[in-house]
C-alpha cells in the first residue's frame, strides 16, 4: 500500500490514451458542450469515466471515501446527447504522430457502439485532433466503420482524414464548434 | 488511513440512494438493456458514477491504482441512449415508501437535464419502483415536472404515479420491459 509513487489527478474524467494535452482537448470539448448547452443548442455531456470500485471506507461525519479502485474500458463512446431533436453519439481521440491515427487507439467495442447507434437512425463520429498539426475534423462513423473493417488498412492517414473529414473551426465561444462540423454534415439541406 | 471500516463493493455503478434493493432494480433495467441491445431493440446504457479521483498509485507491472476518490452529485440521469430513432433519457429510482415519492430524492439538476431534453425534441422519463408493492411506472418527464414545479407538492403519491404513470411489465427476458410502456405512451400511432 505504501511506497508507490502517487500523483495528484486535477480532473474527473481522464481519458485513458490522453496526458495532459488530452485534458485540454477534452476541456475544450467540455467547455464547448457548456456553451451549447446555455444556449440552448444542444444537450451534450461526457460520460463519466467508468471505475471499478474495489473498497470503501466510511469515516465518521465524513463522505464515503473509495481507497481502492481501478479504471476498466468504457463500453460505449464518452460523449452523447440530442441536437435538432436527432441522438449525437461520439468518441474523441488525438493523436501525436503527423501521419496517421492508427486503430489500435480506438476499443473495437467503441466501434461497434457505433455501428449500433448508426443501424438504429443516430449520428455517430469521431472528433480526431492531429496534436501536431492543431487541427481537428469530424469523421463521420460510416466511413470509420468502412476503413476499420478492411483488414489492410490498420490506421487513418492524416492525408486521408484532410481529405474525407470534416474541418473543426476553433474559436472563443465555443472553443471547439463542432456542431458547425455537424451542420455541414448531416443538416446540409436544413 | 487506517482505522476506518472497510467494505467490499461489488458492482461498479452504484446508485446514490439505492441500496441493496436498488442494486437489484439497478441490474434488472441493465439486463434488459442488454437484452435490448443484443436484439438490436434499442441502444441504451447505464452512465458510469461520476467519481472524483484525488489519488492514484501506479505500482511495478501492474495498472494503475486508485487509492483515494469520492463519489460526486451526477449532472445528468443515468441513462440514456437511442431507440427507433429517438433520443431516450432516463432517471431510475425506487422508494421504500408506501405511500409516496418525495422529491427530495430527485437531483433539481437531474429534472432540468429532463426538461433540455424534452425542449430539444428528445424522451425523457422516470422508473419509479415501489418496492413495497414490486411495481415499477415509468413517468413521463412533463407530467413529472408540471408536479415538480409546483410548490405545494412535495412528492408523487402512490395513487398518482398508479394513474398517471404507465405500468412496467417485468417478464423473464427482459426482465423489466420498460420499451414497452416506452411504446404506449410515444410510439402509440405506430
Amino acid at each position: 500500500m505504501v511506497g508507490y509513487p502517487t500523483k495528484k489527478v486535477k480532473h474527473e474524467n481522464k481519458g485513458l490514451y490522453l496526458g495532459n494535452k488530452g485534458m485540454s482537448f477534452e476541456d475544450e470539448i467540455n467547455q464547448s458542450n457548456e456553451f451549447y448547452l446555455v444556449h440552448d443548442k444542444a444537450v451534450i455531456h461526457k460520460k463519466p469515466t467508468p471505475i471499478q470500485i474495489v473498497k470503501t471506507e466510511y469515516p465518521a461525519r465524513s463522505k464515503t471515501r473509495i481507497t481502492e479502485a481501478y479504471f476498466v474500458t468504457p463500453s460505449t463512446t464518452d460523449y452523447n446527447g440530442i441536437y435538432k431533436g436527432k441522438y449525437i453519439d461520439f468518441e474523441a481521440k488525438q493523436i501525436a504522430s503527423k501521419v496517421s491515427f492508427p486503430f489500435a487507439f480506438i476499443h473495437t467495442h467503441q466501434v461497434n457502439h457505433l455501428r449500433s447507434v448508426i443501424k438504429h437512425g443516430g449520428i455517430g463520429f469521431v472528433l480526431l485532433r492531429f496534436t501536431h498539426y492543431q487541427e481537428t475534423y469530424l469523421i463521420d462513423a460510416n466511413a470509420l466503420i468502412e476503413k476499420y473493417d478492411n483488414p489492410n488498412v490498420k490506421s487513418l492517414t492524416y492525408e486521408w482524414v484532410k481529405e474525407n473529414g470534416k474541418f473543426v473551426p476553433t474559436g472563443y465561444r465555443p472553443l471547439l464548434d463542432y456542431l458547425k462540423a455537424v451542420d455541414e454534415l448531416y443538416f446540409k439541406g436544413e
